[in-house]
């Protein structure tokens, strides 16, 4: 596990039609739009966060409550404690877009924000912007609710991020000043705090942190948060001597311990539980800080947690959290498609999570996980117009159930300008600006190529990769490899699980067997060119629940590739639940460079009860005839982009 | 609709073994269980009120609250501020209980009980012990929270049934001096306040007293109360004069007018909004109030709330309530089995809002909804045993879903003890206490039999009705009904709705064709004796919701006569939700004696998928192979007797 790698990727273009249009609405549309956002000069309404802890508010305030805290303004704070994260993600996602579309404007912002940021930070190395202008004397006092090493943390993301594309140094600088700051501050010491943040993050920061500046305080600190967690009381014996009632979110008081991830300590912890972005954020900086210490304890809880997750509590679009209530986990198979999370930023996180154990272990399974969030989970986070962001991301929506039954009003049926707690719009900002990021993983000097998204990349050891496809649309991958060096190297191509039956390799034009080990295929290639085309099953393909699952019995998700579809009302004539599919299994699929900005649409044939005469709310059964139609299907991500509508993932299978 | 009937029931004896049964537990099991929870003395564990606005306590405090108030012992008040009522529903319990099982020892702590409450009560006339002892300056400050009224009130109507079953005047003088407190302090005058009780049910009960006592006051206060809802931003005022955040109850600020009935006046209201209860509950004084003054726009109300409470938003056990949030209705059509709330004591209001409108109309649509609450939504909320009791009945409920899912831990796999908010324990005790009254209704002299509730039966227009069956067990009702007098008399028979199309009746061994007129056939009844059979179909049915449930598509609900049944996992190899019925229709179905305190059950062709050799969360689909099996049905009234087990109403159609 330890094994250090010499090889690494030194550069990396996306060619990818899909995932080029994603990163250029970064660019052109999402970056300026939250930028406005952030700065309360776009003119939008900020809907509820769906959770329930909301402070409410017209505007975002999130730079002008830094420039208060830098003495620039007078004013109060607004917002969360943890309201400086966005301007720390958007940032973040903004360093990514410079790499792949250098832009003299934007880069004179962040420059500009980080010398902000710079004055906002205190002499200690302490930033919140909450805390300094509205609580100086609740400093790290009330971790369980403070978010503070959570704030700081995406600053460090952030600034590790702008750092490795501009070399600004100073905004490393205020990154390893706070990282300083915790450090003088926690730990074992009599003057020291021996606790953590409520909501895990600062792990995989410190561990990024550590990863760019080699400095092993770092380190230590991430896996000193990892270690405390859980152990004991802290966060009650904070909370007695702050004040019971002084809570710093409404709302919050009432969570279990297994909402903030401290129930027990990680090692003993056997399920994924609680708050579901807490869960993978955790699991990414274990993830991270397994590998780097050799930790096998800690890599055994990551994929013990991933097993759980992945084999009982994950929907078939990746989404993770089966309540709102707490935005949790709940129990092994208890998957409702219609109460709900599924929030993006879990599925976000979620993608962390994969990234980190493929650096840890070359398994396919890792690589599908990923693979169906960044088509799935992940961007139904986002518009295709980029400005319009979801929370939850439902397998089953219903404008009027929204509209009318609490139970169910977290459920949007359109997305949402912003909100509240406006996590998840800058979550998936820098996700897709990173996404170069989740293509390769080095294992031992092993190139991994297990994500489809075309590319042209070069490594240090010789070998240049030009990976091209119309994926996820078609499913021929074509592979021009060179090989610059003398020496053999081996390359592993992922088989994803959907396509291990009937996958096609061909090298060279000759057609391979099969050879998987853990999802991946090995091959050595050869000094100069290797042309390999990889031919995936794109046939139209049904899927159905474990049988554990309630809510899915008797249903199927249609699946093609790697993008999950769904029956959006305004395609049909009827409301979604009222169609069910025949057995005959024949469907015709098409791309359509019209809609919904161009993507693959399957038909399939369905039936549906012929129209009651007798309205009554019950009546006695009478057989229904049936009618034979078509319905059509849209990828999952693409809902909601027309009007607001009525949608299923999960249809009756006949 | 003002017609006088001088047509009276003057004695009625229950003899239906299904009834007899529930009404001995009423006074061997079911009072004595109560009153020692309300004095503290038994020995069980309090569960939290599903709601959720709790205020959770290890005991009920009822009678010490009392007790307190009236001087005799120190301390503070302990539950909720409408906490006596748990008292006075109880005492309306016992007060029906005595007329049909005279009982000296009940007799002598029901008149302590009087004395008790006489003592407690204010000068004025004023007796609510949440505000006596705690908070005597915001007496009637804040109605939308208080319950003031619906206290009183709750006294009044059982103060109505004591009088008029012991005589008691002491008993009846406390509820006229209540209501007279009520008359002086409520009003348009300069003194007075221009409200009204945030949660109806004063409307009812001064109904009642008005019946009893014939003072018109307590009539024309009924209708301000009613007139005033709705019109204007009183309880706004209320409260920015008592404090905003003085709530008296946690967590009911952010509730929308809709849940406290104030949203508009009740003649503009279309559809039934907000928390169930209330809404019941006021429709039942609205046509109480209605019959009494003759008020047309009311009765309209009334039945265009009706309507859309049975055509649209009705569970098919009756339950009313589609969400535990705010214990509310939702929208039309919105019927979710597993999140939704049923509140035992909605079904307990709505027989009361039924029996009502019988009382306006002889319209048969009214005692079925009656009969559909009496059979199922009604005794579902007590145990068997009289000790265990139900808020919310859900159409489906899983032990493991219940426990760890949040959106899904208000319903409950088994009766609780008690609640921290226990108003439906008593409310289910009065309603099966005085289910005598809700077998006849008369209307312009003419008796309509419409519950078939085995009885002996004394009209004072000399008709005599022996009623005897099996019900609902078997479907034969016969009717011995002596003409005492010289005259013919109508009288009109129900045929459930159920059994139109294949219901009998043979009097005086002639069988006579079914003419309907609103549900009733009504017959002229000569001098002497006339024998009358009713043979009702009591095949077993399958019942299919109306096609815009979205939850209850593909599914069917089994019912024979009244009894809608359930599957509970207990009566199965796998869990209930992976049966389908088969097509056959064809059913077997038993009385077992000793099963659940004997009942009909019923077995139905049913098919199960063959089990999944593959385990993975998701799998490629393949066609299932289907076990044939038969399934076990029970009553639905009679589930979580056993173990604490999953259930399900509606079952997979094939």
């Amino acid at each position: 596990m330890l094994t250090k790698t010499n090889n690494k990727l030194e550069k990396i273009e996306i060619t990818s039609t899909f995932w080029k249009k994603y990163r250029e609405l970064i660019v052109k549309e999402v970056l300026p739009y939250q930028w406005e956002v952030m700065n309360d000069s776009a003119d939008i309404s900020i809907t509820h966060e769906p959770g329930g802890n909301d402070a409410h508010q017209e505007h975002s305030h999130a730079i002008q409550n830094l420039e208060i805290a830098a003495g620039l303004k007078k004013g109060k704070h607004n917002g969360y404690t943890f309201q400086d994260t966005d301007v720390y993600k958007w940032l973040e996602a903004a360093a990514y877009s410079l790499k792949y579309h250098p832009d003299n404007e934007l880069r004179k912002i962040t420059d500009s924000l980080i010398d902000l940021i710079a004055d906002a930070q205190e002499e200690d190395g302490y930033l919140v912007t909450y805390f300094q202008i509205e609580a100086p004397d609740r400093k790290f006092a009330r971790l369980k609710q403070s978010h503070e090493l959570y704030t700081m943390g995406h600053y460090i993301e952030a600034a590790v991020a702008y750092y490795e594309v501009t070399q600004n140094h100073k905004a490393l600088d205020i990154a390893t000043r706070m990282a300083d700051c915790m450090a003088i501050n926690f730990g074992y010491g009599d003057q020291q705090i021996p606790g953590y943040d409520g909501h895990p993050e600062i792990e995989l920061a410190l561990a990024r942190l550590y990863e760019l500046t080699q400095n092993h305080k770092y380190l230590e600190l991430a896996e000193f948060y990892i270690n405390e967690r859980g152990q004991d009381n802290f966060f009650d014996r904070q909370i007695s001597e702050d004040g019971f009632t002084r809570d710093l979110i409404d709302g919050m008081r009432n969570f279990p311990l297994t909402y903030y991830q401290a129930a027990e300590p990680i090692r003993e912890q056997e399920t994924a539980e609680g708050h579901a972005v807490r869960v993978v954020y955790l699991c990414t900086g274990m993830a991270y800080v397994a590998r780097l210490t050799g930790d096998r304890s800690l890599l055994e809880s990551c994929q013990r947690l991933w097993k759980n997750i992945v084999e009982q509590k994950m929907y078939i679009t990746g989404g993770i959290g089966s309540t709102n209530i707490g935005e949790s986990f709940t129990g092994n198979y208890d998957l409702p498609n219609d109460t709900m999370y599924g929030e993006t930023c879990a599925s976000v996180g979620m993608a962390f999570f994969a990234k980190e154990m493929l650096n840890l272990e070359a398994k396919g399974e890792y690589a599908d996980v990923l693979e169906k969030q960044l088509f799935n989970g992940i961007i139904s986070g986002i518009s295709l117009d980029g400005t319009h962001f979801f929370y939850v991301n439902p397998l089953q929506a219903d404008k009027e159930t929204s509209k009318n039954n609490p139970s169910r009003n977290h459920v949007l049926n359109q997305r949402a300008e912003w909100f509240g707690c406006a996590c998840c719009p800058s979550n998936v900002a820098r996700l897709i600006a990173s996404v170069d990021k989740y293509i390769y993983t080095i294992k031992d000097d092993v190139i991994l190529s297990h994500q489809f998204i075309s590319n042209k990349a070069k490594f240090s050891n010789g070998i240049e990769v030009c990976q091209e496809s119309n994926y996820p649309w078609e499913g021929t991958i074509s592979y021009t490899i060179n090989n610059t060096s003398t020496l053999d190297k081996l390359i592993g191509i992922r088989i994803p699980k959907w396509s291990q039956k009937n996958g096609k390799l061909i090298i060279n034009g000759e057609t391979k067997e099969l050879i998987l080990e853990d999802g991946f295929v090995y091959l050595s290639i050869s000094q100069g060119i290797t042309n390999i085309q990889l031919v995936l099953d794109m046939a139209v393909k049904k899927y159905q629940a474990n049988e554990n699952v309630s809510y899915d019995f008797g249903k199927v998700a249609v699946q093609r590739g790697p993008i999950v579809y769904c029956v959006e009302k305004i395609d049909q004539d009827l409301d979604v639940w009222k169609y069910t599919l025949t057995n005959d299994n024949e469907y015709q699929f098409t791309f359509d460079p019209q809609l919904l900005g161009g993507l693959v649409t399957i038909q399939a044939n369905a039936k549906f009860p012929e129209e009651q005469e007798n309205k009554s709310l019950y009546r006695e059964y009478s057989a229904p005839t049936f009618i034979k139609t078509k319905i059509k299907l849209i990828p999952y991500y693409a809902w909601a982009n027309r009007e607001s509508e009525n949608m299923e993932v999960w249809i009756n299978q006949e």
